[in-house]
């Protein structure tokens, strides 16, 4: 129930953030609703794609679809007064990530798969959804470009198998390693702290 | 007979659609070939990884790669006077949209999947060929901008399982829905009807 | 082992040729991480997507992993001198898509597909990492705009088929089809060789 909440909380906030990027390009509301989709829905998608797990998670539980449709419908209707909500939608935001790296890490494990490979499905559940998006809508993707925000959910992932080692029960190791996500993010935009950019150092 | 007649008019008007794009963009005649094939293959493909239904269809049998050939040969020798056959790269368009969107629902449909689910797969199959066509191109994709299409399809779609509440048999309700989706796209070009644009409506 | 050798050498000239252009676009170390590994894997791991050989191959073995991640350390360290490897790099790319060319084939007919398919996945195996990199960086895919390259790929898969009815091992004609796609790369790029733009011909 716990996990639902925030799972859902968690779709809700990307889905507005797909809404949010689809209206700057000025997108018809097919549009606006799919950049909505594929933003909540999108890293989750390719990691059930790249185990084989299929039919992938969306299309096995329609809640997803109706959330997301809420969301697009919330979002157009509100969207003169979003800007109130943006505090609220960071913080959906930077829980979702959080609850989806993990997520991501537990489907590595049920597939057999070694941790680095579980972190890096981690990330991609995570962050993976805000690329589509942005190549959809035909920008380089932000998180190539700025932010800790991958960073973030690869380092919760690895602190999960190193609190794994812990003499702790494993949903605290699970629980623990969220909250590392949330942190780090939490950290990286209150004091404005980013990855250096290569061309930067190049000078 | 008539299914594979129709499915290989679409695939032709796909490709050849694909062909027009990748001419503007000055590519190379592999990227041309690469481009046809995507527009006209790339929906199907998406739906069959998504449900988890490898080697994808395209694989399977050898025709779709051969009329494409042929499709892209045929729009290159005659691409001063495609102009002329616009009309009927439209019918052909739109008669092929209307049976893929049908081949899509089934797939869902064998699938076990729920009826949106199955719409949303058929909508995939008919109009997301045209979305990769657009991102390689690097264009925003059409569909997400202007015109009813995909809209076409999932109101087709959806009035198939309206439909197969009839007492009537289940073909009938097929072709109904291809029908439906035929009439929708007709109307909306003949009448230039679109969906809002979210930033009009802001204004 | 001599498979291994060029297999981890291909992966590293395409993990650089991912940093190069990266950096071109001004990403931060994550995005570089990320644009190398998707040059480097993208193309095998879309084949292995199209026929179902999930989870996909770079996810079996870390080493994969780590090779890119050294190559991406060692292109960002030495980015100022990268233009004096260039032949270096060009001459593991050209022995690279040799090589993935050939893994691709092989897959396939593991799969039990038709040649032209097998001729398929070995050409996207070998190119389509590049497409999949341009893509995220926001630029129409170099590969349908200039040089030979997929054309090489198609052309060694296809000889493939053609040696192994000649009365010699198999071995012979895998290495032969691999001989042939380089052959025909170096010879397009030393005698500047490449395909006709379609818009040219339109002039």
């Amino acid at each position: 129930m716990f996990y639902l909440t925030v799972d859902i909380l968690g779709t809700i906030s990307f889905a507005i953030s797909g809404v949010l990027v689809a209206m700057d390009k000025k997108l018809d509301v097919f549009g606006v609703f799919i950049i909505a989709f594929v933003t909540a829905v999108g890293g989750g998608t390719l990691r059930d794609i790249l185990i084989g797990n299929t039919p992938v998670g969306w299309m096995q539980d329609p809640i997803y679809v109706f959330v997301i449709f809420g969301a697009v419908i919330f979002g157009i209707l509100f969207r003169k007064r979003l800007k109130y909500f943006r505090k609220s939608l960071f913080l959906f935001d930077t829980i979702g990530i959080g609850l989806y790296t993990m997520v991501g890490v537990e489907k590595g494990l049920s597939a057999g798969l070694l941790p680095i490979m579980c972190i890096a499905l981690g990330t991609m559940t995570a962050s993976f959804g805000g690329v589509i998006r942005d190549i959809l809508c035909n920008e380089i993707p932000v998180i190539f470009r700025k932010e800790i925000y991958a960073t973030a959910c690869i380092l919760g992932g690895a602190s999960y198998f190193l609190l794994r080692k812990l003499p702790i029960e494993d949903i605290y190791a699970y629980i623990g390693a969220i909250l590392i996500v949330i942190g780090i993010r939490l950290f990286a935009v209150v004091f404005k702290v980013s990855l250096p950019n290569i061309y930067k150092v190049e000078q």
